[in-house]
């Protein structure tokens, strides 16, 4: 089998780099690009074979950013995977928590910690820095020894930096939610003992009731849904995107007809694409 | 009229003190706090009156750290407020953007202007700190002449500290919409001319269909929604917790009687409130 590339945002160590190998494996080769818009332009100039994208976070909501990419580019999804999210403090070897000057990671993750960081180390300064994994390479880089990184437990292992205070997360059940991107479509077919999810957006005529007719489309054919979320449609003040996850493939027959009859309503309308559930 | 006293979050300048002025006009006293808990503590023990609170930005969407105080407090939502976002760059007399070697401010205010600092400044170092306002009185304070700050316009008019760059928001539709937290619920007496709405949550039992006949309550009576999120219920896989904003008042009898059809359906109910939608 030959090696599959895979464009993540982020360092080696990254929670996107470990949805990455979780969902490929081991001919999974991972690489780290600076922003998005870098995984997106990487997948669709084919400088890489997939994409894997957060979408949704249990705390922080869904990332709009990466929906807003999804609507510019003509990538399909493919892929999802979950993973739960737990955080760890690193620090150079001899550094001890009372050492400890200043706390630097990603603003998400250090946002995350906000109520453990408050309580194991009262009033520290918290320094953003554009990735959690670069943070503990930092602290190697630039010989930080009163500096402490808070990243996940990939990133220890890669750069062998002894953790200091674990489970940091404020919240337990923390898990995020990857996309896998890909310019062609998946196979259609389907495997037993998958459960399928499809992923759409769309806008509707501002009428009283649109919502509840177009969503009749998936509720009378006993098609469930996974997640719905309303979003302002720049520039159109009370009219919305809504973004929703179904469960169902577009090559079975009646949910495909039900995404049809959805078409019959909508005014805008994307299908990014249909995917094994992630377990 | 004697003085109304309004909890919010950051420092004085904070767009949050902003939101509240512009509701309760020229009696309001605002007054901030450090985090969202103690408005949500301030309000419900009485050393406010009011509360003002983010609950959703156009480009970051809901803001759930708030959504899950409410669920917390037994407050009232009694008024909304949308507030456009525009970012400044301020530095201290002397300081000109090619002097600038940090920009500061909160990490939320840092991402929104992600693109145009990439363009302004390239590869210019953020630090996050823990309010924007407060970002422009660091300026002063600690003299960093180095440094330059990212905040709203009155965050400049109250610490006296010169523009450098402005429109530094990288999407102009961006907004801001904050409730008015209150210890009792708003007046029933409805007012011609104002548009109401009213902020739920709810789950359902996990049934294809279950939303969809839930929110006939709504379609059936012709009740319009303007807001719609689903949000995994913690603890319970599959099953969610429904954010709905509908146009209607409880003192409105067919909108009553819509609420309470659709508690038929619900697992978990919670009313928010009430209130004028904000023009």
């Amino acid at each position: 089998m030959s090696p599959i590339s895979v464009a993540y945002q982020g360092e080696p160590g990254a929670y996107s780099e470990l949805a990455a190998l979780n969902h490929f494996g081991a001919h999974c080769v991972p690489m780290g690009f600076t922003d998005f818009d870098q995984v997106f332009d990487a997948v669709t100039k084919g400088a890489c074979d997939y994409g894997c994208v957060p979408v949704e976070n249990t705390l922080g909501g869904s990332i709009h950013r990466n929906y807003d990419l999804l609507m510019r580019h003509a990538l399909h999804c493919v892929g999802e995977v979950v993973v739960p999210i737990r955080w760890f403090m690193y620090a150079l070897p001899g550094t001890e928590l009372g050492d400890v000057q200043r706390v630097i990671s990603h603003w998400q993750t250090l946002a995350q910690c906000e109520r453990s960081l408050d309580r194991l180390l009262p009033g520290i300064t918290r320094k953003d820095v554009y990735d959690n994994a670069g943070a503990v390479k930092m602290l190697i880089e630039q010989n930080l020894t009163d500096h402490a990184a808070i990243a996940g437990a990939r990133a220890g292992q890669i750069y062998k930096v002894p953790v200091i205070a674990s489970g940091l997360e404020d919240d337990p059940s923390n898990a995020t939610r990857f996309v896998i991107l890909s310019r062609s479509v998946a196979a259609n077919e389907l495997l037993a003992g998958e459960v399928y999810k499809t992923s759409i957006v769309f806008a509707l005529h501002n009428v009283p009731g649109a919502l509840h007719k177009a969503m009749a489309a998936f509720a009378l054919r006993d098609i469930d849904l996974c997640k719905i979320e309303s979003r302002p449609l720049q520039g159109s003040p009370f009219e919305y995107l809504f973004y929703i996850d179904l469960i169902g493939h577009i090559a079975q027959p009646h949910f495909a007809r039900a995404l049809a009859n959805l078409q019959e309503y909508t005014t805008i309308y994307r299908n990014f694409g249909s995917f094994a559930r992630a377990r």
